[in-house]
């Protein structure tokens, strides 16, 4: 709880926007894994401000955001003991940020801070900042490695932006999401959303959109029956990412406009082995795993920092007007997808090992 | 983690649809509190089978849904010791079992259940079943009833029934909702639910729709920042109630198409108060509570007990049809209400007390 | 944390000594395992108040401590889900508590209470009763029928009551203890206990002892290496058990007067086997285990219930003589070693679960 | 559970002697506490290798031990959000660890890392080396922090050296125990264990002893009534110290060996004031603290690297003599005294930030 995340796989985050860095401690990864920091390093690199993918979407800010791992590695593999690791924030600017902590910016949680904890840190957002989820890509990066070797994929990419769904553009191909601008499921619709995103700016405005995220190859059995169903966990998980205002498993809010005939996923035996019809679900019935794709998907709102003048307070109760400059994002996707991912990543992984206490692994070894 | 809720208000929950009955512990209810054995009675019977509030859309099967404390109790009042109770199952027919067990029903946990477990108790879906849920309605009145000294108020009504919203058939008027057929936001929405159902019912099929969760008089600073943000353990507690298939908060899945500078709820004072000028974030920025109401809703899909027959298959690997007769809802909104609204409470309770160990506690005591 | 114990294999306990009984939770216990009521029953039969086992030392009270279970089996076997039983108070003699209830017991955590939750419930002491241990000792067998399949027997015996050690009076058998009183490890020891207790009664007074704790055939590697470490968690589980003052693993207390030459324990290979030369360290190295016997000893103070009159205090706030009578123990052995053999069950089917997350067993299947 | 300690008060370490470092992070320090890092220094500063106060006990070794905060500090106070600290490892000699990964030190965990964790960094003990508790000094440090506001002052100190007790020397005094060299209770003492200190380091061998650990100030009702009780949480920390192989609270042994009406504290009203007669529960009954000091003790085994030739095996299976040099510590006294206090620290912190669930404070307020 707090700041930690999971039961037997666990992250541990810390660290502020403008302090030292950002960091996090990943307990309960099993041994012997090889951890391979290339992909990690790559894993980070797409989330990273200034990242090409973000075509224009993205801040100007630009952070190099290596990794260093502090422990828990030996000759290459982890060894069973945590995982730290720590990328410095090398791209802090010296700054007066004694106007951003006497002012509340609307849709931050600057005030919420206040009320919470009598104070905060302003410089930068400090816990409450995107970039506190650098830690996630990195905990949901090897979290990644070890669910590969199970047979275990997962895909995030932008279904929308603002509205202007990618289905309309073109089949999707998830083999290349790594290669386009915005992780975009195709080609088709990325001039659309470059467009969009460029007249919004020019209002002075921020935008959002939509994630999707599949996982491939995940075993039936995962998840608990009751209060931490495997959708439950996952929309913990997704929900726990700054911005994101729904998450829906499968049909989601479609499901509450059908009918149980239709959006019952029929079964089959087919040459022998179970299969479904349909995939209504998402992957999960019970709140346990069925073996088909996970399919959830993150609603995202806009960036509430809006270059546009805002009506606001200030701590000391003026009302005032607020234009939240500076190196900010103008939608939080496409940066946004690395960190579902992650946080998909580290749920399944979570799930993985705690199944194992029953003492049979199901279909994750055969 | 797996069969309990909460961090420091606790619900263990346990017992299965067939078994002696259903029951669960409170742990770390703070003592000193007068149990109200009325009031959480009454809450269960909204949730009972056979309820009146269910229309004609819930099922024959009919228990008494006493409720018994075993423990924790004395003279009224609790003592900061677990709160035991049980709520015996008076109404299991003795039936043949052996062609469940042999069966998978579509859109039901059984085999995910065989997967996971590697066998299962087939009587009445086990602890898949929907009547698990009734541990979880006491858990939550015993946390309303907390929150209420506090002036925490939780409502939770249907605001759609198979996409007929209720807002076109009049206003909502949230303090008569126990006196409604589905705890019905208005009075003008129902005849048209009612025939919706009866139209469904007579299709042999079943349908879904849309609670909608309100709690009034929640103090700002509730939620900790990063994984465990209210926003997230909500979603976490309503997506942990089966059938729910998407959560969102406040605007939901709207904000991904918003801007900004609309979706920003400003802030201003008034007469030295702070007040925001909107309610779009749903009382819950940067993963704290903001101290509006918090906002949130359930998408429920279709029941997928049908009576339709359906294509599936059995364990021993035939393909078959199957209709699941018996004595189940068509719908199962109004049943789930409670249940939300319980989770809802169960939440806000556990937030509580978590803000406590920071030592100042802020708007609940002023 | 609160009332539930364990990480994987989880205990939550309820009741209260003069309440309608005593109950528990096991959430975690892997499906699949026969549930042999007949062996939990016979492990609560050792606990219960007037069993013969106690000789001299035990209470008056007699109570049926007939288990019932509520949940989690069908057809014999566990289903992975929560274990839910209950033990029926039948010997609640309908008594004045209102002296209880105004004076604080010297040695007891009526005072303690108060200060803690503002109140308590007087009855019999409430939750804070001998009598909640017996939902411990369910929690216990259970776990004992699921290391029994891995090989892992438990023992537990007093080495000592009164500082009467009974190594003095013969060689050690493990394999009857349940048939002697006392579950003496010897014959020899039996009369000179009896007589000790006997004097200590006539003198109105009560006596402690030392209970010895030996774990067979774990395997190797349980334990987790920094803060829950085996014998860390093993000291955690004892010294929960009321009345024990102080834990020793091994050599404990006079390894502190060892040297490292003597004190270590020295290994080799025998017939291609690694074995060890001694065990003082119990069985526990750096916090994992070595696969040699877990040796653990529970130093166990004199009953505070005593007959002769103590110098105390009322909750008013007058000094008070009051003399302790009733049905009470003179002696905490026997009637304790099941309870701790219990706490000792646990804390390994815990660990053995947690282990299987690392993807390997080890010694476990082989 | 794993590497983190604690439920409100959390600290989660990393490293490994002779990785980069050793860190920790602390979740859940409440805001607002001004962090004296010349404090925290000054703990660290106890523990350190070389330290004056081990006299000639210690290894020499010699490191910085300087900690970095990385997070959760603005402008000189907790934020409320995690405390991240790094201590590098600023003394690693690039040395060949090809023998020791190939051997197995007889009384240290490298035999079962393998067994755990199927293989082990070897350097330096790599995980389950002593440099580890750097970290827990630390976490007790700023835990003493805020226990200091609160009036609850921690002492620890040993009180016997190889069976050689610090009483007969004279009485003791503990608001100068920083000043003298082992942290001894008087300087009377302190010739005799250093005699007897190197009297074994000639002899190749090492020793143990006795540390007693003191807190006043405690205000009652800390600690919870089943499992979590605060003398079993303590022992559940002191014992997860390496080397700790006896955990007692009070007169704990002694208590196994005396009677119910000398052992109990018999309490009076003195001035309008509730006082005890004695303290032989070492300020704890029934698990929760009664407001008198509380008193532990922890029984300290000999370091177990000797430099005295050892028979062992090597982990190919040949048995082998071995002896450890380097630079080790002869006792773990008096370098584990700081880490005990601190692990007393972190627990007493996390009862208190507990016991606020309650929602009234008791005396820690008044």
């Amino acid at each position: 709880m707090l700041n930690t995340f999971g039961t037997l796989y666990r992250l541990t985050s810390f660290g502020e926007s403008h302090g030292s860095g950002i960091g996090g401690v990943i307990d309960g990864c099993p041994p012997g894994l090889c951890l391979d920091e290339a992909f990690i390093q790559a894993e980070l690199d797409k989330r990273k401000p200034g990242s090409a993918k973000a075509g224009l979407a993205g801040t100007t800010r630009s952070e190099a955001d290596r990794i260093k791992f502090l422990s828990g590695v030996y000759e290459g593999k982890t060894t069973g003991t945590p995982l730290a690791f720590f990328i410095e924030n090398t791209n802090q600017k010296s700054q007066d940020y004694s106007k951003v902590a006497q002012s509340y910016r609307p849709g931050h949680a600057d005030r919420c801070y206040d009320e919470k904890f009598g104070f905060r840190d302003p410089r930068g957002g400090g816990r409450s900042s995107g970039r506190e989820t650098v830690a996630r890509v990195a905990g949901g990066a090897v979290a990644q490695l070890y669910l590969r070797q199970l047979g275990i994929k997962i895909f995030a990419y932008p279904e929308a932006i603002d509205g202007i769904y990618a289905e309309q553009y073109g089949d999707f191909d998830l083999e290349h999401l790594d290669g386009r601008l915005f992780f975009a499921p195709n080609e088709g619709v990325i001039p659309h959303w470059q467009e969009r995103i460029e007249e919004v700016r020019k209002d002075l405005d921020t935008l959002g959109g939509v994630v999707k995220i599949e996982a491939h190859g995940v075993p039936a059995g995962l998840g608990e029956p009751v209060f931490q169903k495997l959708d439950a966990y996952l929309s913990f998980a997704l929900m726990g990412v700054g911005a994101v205002k729904a998450v829906e498993i499968g049909d989601g809010l479609r499901a509450a406009q059908s009918r149980g005939s239709v959006n019952n996923d029929a079964m089959q035996y087919e040459n022998g082995r179970l299969t479904y019809l349909s995939n209504h679900a998402g992957g999960i019935e019970g709140g346990i795993s069925n073996g088909q794709p996970i399919i959830a998907r993150a609603y995202v709102k806009p960036i509430p920092s809006v270059a546009k003048e805002q009506k606001t307070v200030s701590k000391n109760g003026e009302n005032i007007m607020l234009s939240v400059g500076g190196r900010h994002d103008i939608c939080a996707i496409p940066r946004i997808v690395p960190v579902l991912k992650a946080m998909t990543a580290m749920t399944l992984m979570d799930m993985v090992l705690l199944q194992r206490r029953c003492g049979f692994t199901g279909r994750e070894n055969g």
